[in-house]
């Protein structure tokens, strides 16, 4: 019984990370489809959303089996729950990356506008978060976890930056509204992207420690 | 052992009320300091916040708690795992009141913009949408829960419109461009608490039926 609950528990998490991957890919194709102005990497994004949407099921379905044929205990349970809890968010991340393609198609139909300088950057920022959050998952990795939720605020000033950046560019170029406001779509969703991060990282926090961060984060970062 | 589990499971739905009760009130309060240009309530509604927070803690508790002591099996297991799905789902209604009445704050400092007919309409289909979402979930009634499924595509519909007209009218008078922004981003973020309140009523079907219909609301309406 121990050993199947151990097995349960491994295939549970190789499940996780397989999820997370395509997650991850799907982000970068998203960014990289709106710096390359490339609509057929646009739809490939698009299209790749069912499979995730699948995996969050069948990781569901994986936890609901666990908790009800093995009882796990303690720190079993508490990753049997966080893994419910980061799916949810693994599966909101999939659903931003196929908004931002969405918003780089419309975007893409119109007139070229100013270099996108920031908005990669902080995707890239927003793109090592979840990765780190789920290696800090693997891992067990508090300091990680930690590190993780800091690096949101860093997100947050980007996301300000730019919004005041584009806010200015519009103001004096009042028919490039519709482009701007796509890319300040586009920022929002790509600060949404760390915030999930963040969550799975306090969701880290409590597998490891029992301990629970959410809603102190700042107590936990002293 | 029986009896303890029940009562347990009573106090996790009233616990669950409870918190929905508050939610409620932040979304009725944020958008009311909208149209009234209320500064005093957009505070309170901030300030009013943190025991939102603390009651999501207090039930992930009180779920984490009957999964390690009491093995709910079926029916109550599916209940004890849709409560922890849903309290994400309050939490985050919750800051988005919060969104709410932070946006409105700057928009009060700013002139007085078009007068807002659309937005507290669609904010009010939003809210049914809450209500009617947690009313399912007590009642174990399906039939609601899969109706709200489908009035999201309406709360959909108001956001498209109401986008293309601020839009327009931004387009026409640039210098509104940080009002009109503010005022997107607050039907933004109605439209994402109607998304939540179909997250919850897409549980409460999980629950009562044990029939997954997310990622297959169209399926489930026919």
């Amino acid at each position: 019984m121990e050993t199947n609950l151990q097995n349960q528990l491994d295939t549970l998490k190789s499940s996780l990370l397989s999820m997370a991957a395509l997650v991850e890919e799907q982000i970068a194709r998203a960014i990289s489809a709106l710096v390359n102005r490339n609509i057929e990497l646009c739809n490939n994004v698009i299209s790749s959303d069912q499979p995730i949407n699948m995996m969050e099921l069948e990781i569901d379905d994986q936890c609901f089996r666990l908790l009800a044929l093995q009882n796990p205990i303690a720190s079993d349970l508490r990753f049997v729950a966080t893994s419910m809890k980061i799916t949810i968010d693994l599966e909101r991340i999939g659903d931003i990356a196929v908004n931002i393609a969405k918003k780089t198609k419309e975007l893409i139909e119109k007139p070229d506008l100013k270099p996108l300088i920031d908005i990669p950057q902080m995707a890239d920022l927003a793109q090592t978060m979840v990765t780190d959050s789920l290696n800090a998952f693997v891992r067990g990795d508090n300091q990680l976890a930690l590190q993780i939720c800091s690096r949101d605020n860093e997100v947050d000033q980007w996301q300000d930056q730019i919004l005041e950046e584009l806010l200015e560019y519009m103001v004096e170029n009042p028919s490039s509204a519709p482009q701007v406001l796509q890319l300040i779509f586009i920022s929002r969703n790509i600060e949404r992207i760390a915030d999930h991060a963040t969550n799975i990282a306090e969701g880290v926090v409590f597998y490891s420690e029992g301990r629970v961060i959410k809603h102190h984060a700042d107590d936990g970062l002293n």
